[in-house]
């Protein structure tokens, strides 16, 4: 029996979460407080409002699942490959470029503009006749238990019209309005909800990289690039114009000192090499340093996401992560992918569904919004590391030398397949443990071998540096496989 | 300058904060949600929602620090006295009752209805010309850069009222709209917070115990009441007409096994001796238990609690506790005293005294916070242990008889004092250190004599049961100051 479905939220999760509905036969209504980001009239969208996204298996497959064959196919025809990182940093004095291969079997992260893939589920939204838009609406009122909530016509250009509130009954609605969800704040009225946000010490600002006079991309484009510097980081994803979206990550007391002093070109010549002039201009850092929002990162923990039948958050409202894995859009439309695939299995108990939902989606979130906290430091400060270099090519050496055996690294599996992070988490966590057994073992082999070597007879001096190294050896790897 | 202040929530914490910004000349506003409680033709306060009060220092400090002479005496009048806890357990299979003082040198809690606190504050206002009310309005969006607001007035009974909205300008605005506060909603969109609730594995209901048929107190009357059970407690509180007020706190498990069976008669039986019939008749109960809610239990920790100098949160708003410390509106009054006395200090520079607050009440809330979290193991467990009493009699001995040398413990600082509640904890935890080394010195000395004596040649099993008993207090005693 087709129901009403209200989505809050028209960005790409809640566009999505509308396919899946509108696909099933449902009477879908999407409500947004922003106008129609496809409408010629609209101011600029807020580009500053989001980095552009790096797409991977978990957002293509959730695509894929809707049912609509054509959907991946459009998506991704407008999408980047980018098969590693490229490590930019200074090395005795000079600039070098490390590329790093994101997998060992050549997979690709693909860079995307998030209006394009908005866009392209919006059209296609369009083209269903059970799916009607609400633009410039805000949601103001939500009953879960009577089935009603209200929404006020919210124009900025026409005040007369704000007040003009309606009121709507609906059989299941469906939160998609980002990490400062009007939902999940009614939601809490009807829900004992744990809750946690805390924003990191990380701002953010985002630089456009022009293409070259002569129509090029101003950087090998098929990579993301980053310049790691421990408490700053740098970082540029290609577009298919050839420009590139860079983004400088700082935390608060280092923006204000950067604010007060001025010195922003002095910060990346010494920082970023190979930055100003050759990405951006003196004049044009300046400009867009001042004139580009310094944006906070919010990290958001909460459980459960629904009241009985009637309402679900998802995406951001749900799990609002810092961007350091580039999985915050995945989650969203994995999340989508899972809810309607428990609201198959339970056609008549949607109650059971959602709690379901709840109970299997509550540890996944919670892990990658964890794992994407701590991924700042391998960005910024662990891909400068041969120990980190040695590990990955351990694993990956032994996921292709061994591929019955399972082996693959953590990055491998939250970007490249679609097993549940909290399985992920647990993978990585025993294969971080048989490892360091191993380690260990050779370890002690090596101590042994050195020490006969050492009793056998070579002076003194070289004795005790072998004994050293080793000694070095064992402190470092000891650490390899903690992470 | 008079200021325009807007207060939102007319509950004791926004009444207080009313009349100090009215004792300073400000024109005052106050809305909410709510109709005004003093109103006859009210539906009978949604008297569910809170338990009854514990007033103690705190609070009234800050009633005094109004500057308004009459209003501490007022409230006083209304309050009933609890000299301390009275114990309900069965001791080898006998009702006993035993009752612990709260403080060595007499001090009182004192219990009070919340409806009269907030009338009596409530008719304060109304007689200040500078002060105006603005019932059954609800808050529906506020930007403190813009310094305004929008409200909608809210009339259950007269549906096509809702949606006119009005729009405000304010100079300064305190959200006092409690646990799921509004004002906290939106000035988390202009404030970078820190913001964790949770739901603790405790619900709680209800109780009404009537009057004997003669008309006196079916308990002693100047005592808080405690069954203590571990995982659930029965407690009641005195008040003025001779009734009452009891509270079951059970674990959300245990409610739902008692729906199931219905046995809350036998269960009652079993766990609080003298409850029924001597206090509440077995029809009642069961009445009672199936109609009173069963509400959840929340704790709230955020921070900062302001932006710029145009807005800030206090009581519940800014830290619902669970009320195990009975502190949680003395904690709210005690925001109050202390957010004005912040203002007072910095007369030009409300962005300074804003800042300072939050700086200074952060480590304060968060600490009674915990406080108030681990009380329920104090009130449900440890009020049965010998050892506890053993600790609180020798604090308290040392208190009265080293008067200079600031010994107490911590219940009464917290209780009695007006110490800022993260230096109360700091001096505990100073004092259990100071108590546990001279613990562990007089241990040494007792092993050292009983080993002595033990060698000094009585029986042999005479001589490990000395030495086992020594043993057993001294692992007893090592555990004492740990709290």
């Amino acid at each position: 029996m087709p129901q009403k479905v209200v989505i809050v939220g028209a960005g790409p999760v809640g566009s999505l979460a509308a396919l899946y509905a509108a696909v099933r036969g449902h009477d879908v209504e999407i409500y947004e407080l922003r106008p129609d980001l496809r409408d010629p009239d609209t101011t600029p969208l807020n580009f500053a409002k989001s980095i552009n996204l790096a797409l991977s298996e978990r957002g293509i497959n959730s695509l894929r699942k809707t049912g609509l064959p054509n959907l991946a196919h459009a998506v991704l025809g407008e999408t980047f490959p980018m098969h590693g990182r490229m490590i930019h940093v200074r090395k005795q004095g000079k600039y070098v470029r490390e590329p790093q291969l994101y997998d060992a079997r050549g997979k690709n992260l693909l860079a995307m503009d998030r209006a394009g893939l908005n866009k392209t589920l919006l059209d296609q939204l369009e083209s269903m006749p059970n799916v009607k838009f609400f633009f410039n609406h805000k949601l103001v009122g939500v009953d879960f238990r009577k089935q009603l909530a209200w929404f006020e016509r919210h124009t900025k250009s026409d005040d007369a019209a704000r007040g003009t509130e309606i009121e709507l009954r609906f059989d299941f609605m469906v939160g998609a309005d980002g990490a400062h969800s009007a939902v999940r704040y009614h939601l809490m009225k009807f829900v004992p909800m744990s809750y946690q946000q805390e924003y990191i010490d990380k701002l953010w600002c985002q630089f456009h990289v022009p293409p070259t006079p002569d129509g090029g991309f101003r950087l090998p484009p098929n990579y993301l690039h980053i310049w790691p510097q421990d408490e700053s980081m740098f970082i540029a994803l290609p577009n298919l114009d050839k420009t590139f979206t860079a983004t400088l990550f700082l935390t608060r007391t280092g923006f204000e000192q950067l604010d007060a002093s001025g010195k922003v070109v002095e910060y990346f010549n010494q920082k970023f090499p190979g930055v100003v002039p050759d990405l951006i201009t003196e004049d044009e850092l300046r400009k867009q340093y001042s004139t580009n929002q310094h944006l906070p990162l919010i990290t958001i923990k909460c459980t459960p996401y629904h009241f009985g039948s009637s309402g679900v958050i998802v995406g951001d409202a749900a799990h609002a992560m810092v961007p350091f894995y580039g999985q915050g859009m995945n989650t969203g439309l994995e999340d989508v992918r899972v809810l309607f695939e428990f609201l198959d299995k339970y056609p008549d108990d949607p109650a059971t569904a959602l709690n379901e939902y709840s109970r299997q989606r509550t540890p996944d979130a919670h892990t990658i919004n964890d794992l994407a906290l701590r991924n700042y430091h391998e960005m910024a400060t662990d891909v400068k590391r041969p120990m980190y270099l040695l590990r990955k090519w351990i694993e990956e050496t032994l996921d292709l030398y061994l591929p019955r055996a399972g082996w693959a690294t953590q990055y491998s599996r939250v970007t490249f397949s679609n097993m549940r992070y909290s399985e992920v988490h647990q993978r990585a966590q025993r294969q971080a443990r048989i490892l360091n057994s191993v380690v260990g073992l050779s370890l002690a082999t090596l101590v042994g071998t050195g020490f006969l070597f050492a009793r056998s007879g070579a002076a003194q001096r070289a004795k005790m540096g072998i004994l050293r190294s080793i000694c070095w050896v064992a402190r470092r790897a000891q650490g390899l496989f903690q992470g």
